[in-house]
């Protein structure tokens, strides 16, 4: 399991030797549980138990407003930014024909099939080249809706001291500057 | 000196010895010459030998913006970068009344005495506490001059994975968010 190394490993082990049969009993429930009560949304791939994840079925989150992240777990570092009330699309990876992920490896039909309902579309795939990569082919097949498409900013991470910002994160901030 | 621990130093100085007396003597001359020829520009208080520096002389350079940095480091940083063409102020720090700087001990009276020819005030000050609040004085100053006051994008830096940024930077980057 990631993160966790040999003395880990035999330190659990021993933890558990030493455990109540009760409690070793609930930790395996819980790991059958897990596989077979948590499956993925149907409409936006997030982690659901049922058919809808907990965001999608929230009718008090702004239904206008559709986020675009590229895996699961960017759903959660959203959330605990907690700026953000509207729902998500989970593409489940980034477009890279090199390593055979195309289009129709992702979940990407059925979010042109959702974004009809939408008034804007925000792309908040990683800053990296792929993910640039799949937010452009993104917009440009979202160009056909009536959509506002948006992307997260880029430009000098809080806190930053410019002796230690790249040249190319500076030249974005640069160029991209606002009105005061 | 910064960055020379003790090896090192014994590591040059054992270069200097078995060096040629020229060397030696071109090494000592140089020193000498830094403090005599190098000095601050009288504009923009950035290196300069003679009263302005190559920057403000320069007439190429775009006349009408002005770029407000904390250092004289910051300057190399922003030439280095490469996309700016317009001419410089160095403050020579932030504010930071605790420590009893204020605008008085910075390059703060003259910059609003050329302040008026100027079109566009980009304020580069380091994301930090200090470097907003420096940059919130001057732009709260500026206000009475007919000059744009813009500051440097807040967002992801390139290259971003999502996991590895911090809240605050995620969500400035989401409520700055820019049409793709």
């Amino acid at each position: 399991m990631p993160g966790i190394g040999r003395k880990t490993a035999q330190r659990m082990g021993f933890h558990l030797l030493d455990a109540g049969r009760e409690e070793v009993h609930t930790l395996a429930e819980a790991l059958v549980d897990l596989k077979s009560k948590v499956g993925k949304c149907e409409r936006c791939h997030y982690l659901a138990q049922g058919e809808l994840c907990h965001i999608c079925t929230d009718q008090k989150r702004d239904q206008s407003t559709v986020c675009v992240v590229e895996r699961v777990v960017d759903v959660l570092i959203f959330e605990r930014m907690g700026e953000y009330r509207g729902l998500y699309h989970v593409l489940g990876g980034v477009l890279s024909p090199l390593d055979g992920i195309t289009a129709d490896e992702l979940n990407m039909a059925d979010l042109f099939e959702r974004l009809p309902t939408y008034e804007e579309l925000i792309l908040a795939t990683h800053a990296s080249i792929e993910g640039d990569t799949t937010a452009l082919f993104i917009s440009q097949r979202a160009e056909k809706y009536n959509v506002n498409v948006t992307r997260l900013a880029r430009g000098l991470p809080v806190g930053a001291n410019l002796e230690y910002t790249d040249e190319a994160t500076l030249a974005s901030a640069y160029s991209s500057r606002v009105k005061f």
